[in-house]
């Protein structure tokens, strides 16, 4: 299982260069080749077959010290024996060669160097040390590395047709850029789209990624005018944060589709607070995508074809669909997948059912769907068309055409390319035909020349718009700027912070965690700290009955596991007793209470988690969701990036599978929300301000009809 | 939106039928043609050409009184004018003069009746009036009559090549057999195990599906030998009892991929009680699969895709997979997505790996998954093989193979046909390559020849994979048979709900609630009723406190939320209090409470909810759950269609959400599982002997670590 633990290394330091730079490599003018070899099959000799074989328009220059042509081209000795500039090399030799080759390529004034040869970082120590070595030779010339254990890049522009990769797929011309870090996967991507008869504008798989980097090719594709739509695939992310930041500035031009690999292992994943072990390795990836604004998907092929839509349609403005079909049984299925998509299918106006009635078979459905029959013609889908554009309360139309034997199924195609010219509203078309028949070759070629975006299914094309619909809900949703709470003491929490740290603490005391929370304007129940029995009845009678009492030790995690809490403590005796008691109990199992915290016990809120975690590179998950002793059992919590803002946790108090129970069930009371969101938004500028706090739980946080109380908490520095 | 609403009928009245009667539809030795015309597209002239072009080996007579010669063949002016036997007449003819004809077929000895013409039942009385005209003459005759308003049949079985449809697929020989109710939508499948290249045995869309039914011809591809799996498209059951009758035996012996359209409507109903709404026409759908032992799918791609492994693989043993890769990031997405369905991807043996330490490539990765590389021969891939094929702990191959262009991928693929060959485990592989090259079409030829279900994605061939070990599951389950209770005393139980009727309540009184439930044994909170304040005081006294009273009314259904409930009273004062407040309350409201019901409260049991509602044509559904108030907000519920055996009952204790919940948190008692499984059968063994109740809802049943109480209960009559 190694090979699936894996997350592949990606160094991302330089999505800030300009992506200008990435010129040399995905415009090259001039290719040298090193390691160019005459036998076939060899990726010496079939990266050179690729070039010439998908009409590179610039110059190949195959280095071999012993064949004097390969594939018919002028073979050299070494870089340095040909003339004129050289932009891009491949390098296919033997890695432990390949440092003095960057050398020479520095020397010769390459600027870019696609590594195809393998044996660096992948394969342990010696290998990261030559990876080190060509590095180091490459940044003292400026030249980018891509790769090494790499595929490459193709560039189908017809100015360039530059195909750097060994690959054996050679796609049309068209708006659709691949970055893949697997190239298997990349291999798949690339053949599915074409397959599906989508054009694809470039590719670019980085193996190791030693240099060029995922964000700065997304940004690269970002500032592309031919690229429409970009699909990722990734494994996992080294400096998450970075990611983020590049692709969110494209995202919201373009739409990123997206995949992540890896997503089960995170299920394996334990850690010792709640907070750290319901937030896996794939919920953060999910985050990434949804702060970014890229869309994620869990399959593959849902990817590939969701692509299509986005090559050719416009993103509609909402969540109304108008459905046109010639057939009964797949408009049902469609029905079923728009609505689990989050579409509608609302009816039509008065106006256009007229219309319809107008133009339609007397046999047709007017309706949402309209359906037109198997006899429907042309002029029926033609009018049907119209119909749903000129709709008002339709934002995108779905199509089920069936190519009837009966019926002129070209001049059908016809009036849907002719419709879909308007490019208002998005058109997707599930389209039942017999491809082995040359008479719906012609019909498909019809809609596929017009750019309708065609699937074999009615479950396969409600899913496409659906991908639409959820991208336009990704590129309009605004979540603001995190508040920033003035009132917050950051100085003295920097030196309660320091002074914990320098006393070795892994955990807070009682007394820092209640004393943190308060300068950040967190509310806690009222609490003081007491060294006797005598002193915490004292202090109860002070604070007011009913009280807690918590025994104080960094060693007690789970406190109430070990007979170290007790709760509804209703005068002084019952406080006295308990602290005795406690005492007693917590000394017979070896340990050594220091405290006791005396804490007003609050009965009857709702009981809810706040928490933070840290995510190495990526800042902290802020978690929201159903506490106290049941947070396991239900798991019914939320996730987001921080910094958290006043949209997204009002979100979050939403989208818990209970939210219903946080407005009251049966006549209860509801809780008072804007004080939980006061909660979660101020814990939110507490680990941006300290991003050394490694965990903090808030559970429970009790929540009532007039407010919320921290009742409980830990954290971890 | 009616079209979707819409459930079509399908009468299932003759599943106990000789399933030989359909050997005349299926195998005709003859066909006529009625309505058979010259004119080319129309559906008479296109069921001669496709007879025709698919070569059927029998006799064809067109019927036409105008024609003399239609495509070639002699038609004749009437069926009387043909010589020799007809087995089974299309009809293509104006629905008016269909019941004559039918009438005729009768009298010429016609076996069977395609009606391939609409304007019947599905447009309303007057086309339901020459439906029924046709059946009476259909039935005088004992002809069988397939459709109307439909496409027909197909049997690719080459001593018959029977095309009797007017569909534009022609499909290769095979063994999956299809039963569509929508034609659209069985054409959709078709073109789909059509172009996937799976050979098809029978077809059969049976649209207005008057006479023969889906459960007869479930039943009859059973009972065909050609028939290996099938494939099911429906939008309802009419009658569900007798479908799963068919289905389950024909089930056990091959297995049947189905799907149903029209799952989204079901979340627009509403009803009165917890039971009622929370059970969804799509939720008994679902369960009719599982209890049947139906593969259920929700997508018509993924099960056209899972076909092709039914189709050629065995049925796996177990859920552990052995992966073989040629490259990396596909191996992560199928792991993934085969974790997700359910399989495990377990270590190997020592034994297995020192094999292929022999065997495989310095660069291989020797594991599971087994990276034989890209550079991976026939030979390593054949020694992998044979290694998981030996190795105990695995249960099924999953392969990824890429075509790389520098390795021999016809030996690789001759390498895994080979060892399939054995048929002892499952293979799937996810084929990655580009068919647009000959030279690898030559190699998919390999495989597809052999038998190897192909798939063009990683987490396409893992959903065919987690298909096949669903199916496994389903067939090895045993569910046993319902207990039956002998203790339960049904006579009076028979007098009760008769005598309740007769009065004619909706909903039985508390006090034949509680007694009806004790006749069958399952345990309720003591109570007794009371006329008076005083007579309350005195029965709770006797009962032993704390109380609960709860006013008597039928005109009270939620009595909680209207002052009839008091819970938790201590002694006989304010049990008294209690029932005269809520008689004014009450009275205030406008009605009058009849009597009180007196009852012991049973503080600290986990609420939980058991309930069953009935279900046209399936019996009841039971359902198990979270209860209290708190039913709507956590929807944490499970359904099973009654009778309901032990393991059944069992695994929904398992299966609701909170599972966890019943064996207590942190510290808290368990529930006794054996009594709440005990009230389970017993209530479904009430229903089975009154199949007359509408509706049970027992909620909450209290349940403790020694036992489990009814404390609240209603039953509609």
């Amino acid at each position: 299982m190694e090979m699936i633990a894996e997350v592949k290394t990606v160094e991302q330091t330089n999505e800030a260069r300009n992506a200008k730079e990435l010129d040399s490599l995905f415009k090259p003018k001039a290719i040298a080749v090193i390691g160019a070899s005459a036998k076939e099959l060899s990726i010496g000799n079939v990266i050179i077959k690729n070039l010439l074989h998908y009409g590179y328009t610039g110059k190949i220059f195959p280095i071999n010290p012993k064949e004097s042509t390969i594939r018919g081209l002028t073979a050299y000795p070494t870089i340095f024996d040909v003339d004129g500039d050289i932009d891009l090399a491949h390098v296919i030799i033997p890695s432990k060669f390949v440092p003095q080759i960057i050398e020479d390529c520095g020397k010769r004034g390459i600027k870019s160097v696609i590594i195809n040869s393998a044996g660096f970082s992948e394969m342990g120590e010696e290998g990261m040390a030559l990876q080190q070595a060509f590095l180091d030779n490459a940044k003292k010339y400026g030249i980018r590395i891509f790769g090494p254990n790499c595929q490459g890049i193709i560039n189908t522009d017809p100015a360039y047709k530059a195909y750097c990769d060994f690959t054996f797929t050679f796609p049309e011309s068209g708006s659709i850029s691949i970055a893949a870090l697997s190239g298997g996967v990349g291999a798949v991507i690339m053949q599915s789209i074409f397959d599906l008869g989508i054009g694809m504008r470039m590719y670019a798989s980085n193996g190791n990624a030693c240099d060029v980097s995922i964000p700065e090719i997304i940004s690269y594709y970002g500032e592309d005018e031919g690229t429409k739509a970009i699909i990722l695939y990734t494994e996992g992310f080294a400096n998450p944060s970075a990611f983020m930041e590049t692709a969110k500035a494209v995202a919201k031009r373009k739409p990123i589709l997206a995949m992540k690999a890896g997503r089960t292992e995170a299920g394996a994943k334990a850690a010792a607070s709640h907070t750290g072990s319901l937030a896996g390795v794939d919920i953060s990836t999910e985050l990434i995508f949804e702060k970014t604004g890229i869309l994620a998907f869990r399959n593959e092929e849902e990817m590939c074809q969701a692509s299509m839509a986005f090559a050719t349609q416009p993103i509609p403005k909402g969540n109304r669909v108008g459905i046109i079909t010639n057939t009964g049984g797949p408009a049902v299925i469609a029905t079923d997948e728009l609505v689990s998509e989050g579409l509608v299918i609302p009816p039509l106006s008065e106006r256009a059912i007229q219309k319809l009635k107008e133009t339609q078979l007397p046999e047709a459905s007017l309706g949402n769907p309209v359906d037109v029959v198997a006899t429907g013609n042309g002029i029926h889908f033609r009018s049907a068309l119209d119909v749903l554009m000129n709709e008002e309360q339709i934002d995108s139309i779905y199509i089920n055409f069936v190519t009837a034997p009966f019926t002129d199924t070209d001049e059908v195609a016809r009036q849907i390319v002719e419709v879909s010219k308007t490019r208002r509203k998005p058109i997707v078309c599930n389209f039942m035909t017999n491809m082995s028949m040359e008479r719906y070759r012609t019909t498909a070629k019809i809609l596929k020349d017009g750019g309708i975006p065609c699937y074999a299914f009615p479950t396969t094309a409600a899913k496409a718009l659906g991908a639409l619909y959820k991208y336009h809900k990704l590129r309009t949703k605004d979540i603001g700027t995190p508040i920033i709470f003035k009132d917050a003491d950051k100085a003295k929490a920097h030196e309660l912070l320091d002074s914990a740290k320098n006393s070795g603490r892994e955990f807070l005391s009682s007394a820092d965690v209640y004393t943190l929370l308060s300068l950040y304007g967190i509310p806690v129940a009222d609490w003081q700290i007491a060294d006797t029995a005598q002193e915490a009845a004292r202090i109860a009678k002070k604070i007011g009955f009913p009280t807690v009492v918590k025994a104080e030790s960094e060693s007690l995690i789970h406190k109430s596991d070990m007979g170290g809490v007790a709760v509804n403590l209703k005068n002084e005796e019952e406080v006295a007793d308990a602290v005795e008691k406690m005492k007693r109990k917590i000394e017979n199992q070896g340990m050594k209470p220091l405290q006791f915290l005396v804490q007003k016990y609050l009965p009857g809120g709702k009981e809810l988690i706040v928490g933070v975690s840290v995510k190495k590179g990526l800042g902290h998950l802020l978690m929201f969701g159903i506490g106290g002793v049941y947070v396991e059992t239900l798991k019914d919590v939320v996730f987001k990036i921080t910094p958290v803002t006043e949209v997204e946790a009002r979100e979050m108090l939403s989208s818990i599978k209970m939210a219903k129970l946080l407005d009251g069930v049966r006549g209860e009371k509801g809780i008072n929300r804007s004080k939980v969101i006061d909660i979660i938004l101020r814990l939110s500028q507490l680990v941006k301000d300290f991003p050394q706090i490694q965990e903090i739980d808030l559970n429970p946080v009790l929540a009532f009809e007039n407010g919320a109380f921290t009742a409980d908490a830990r954290i971890k520095i």
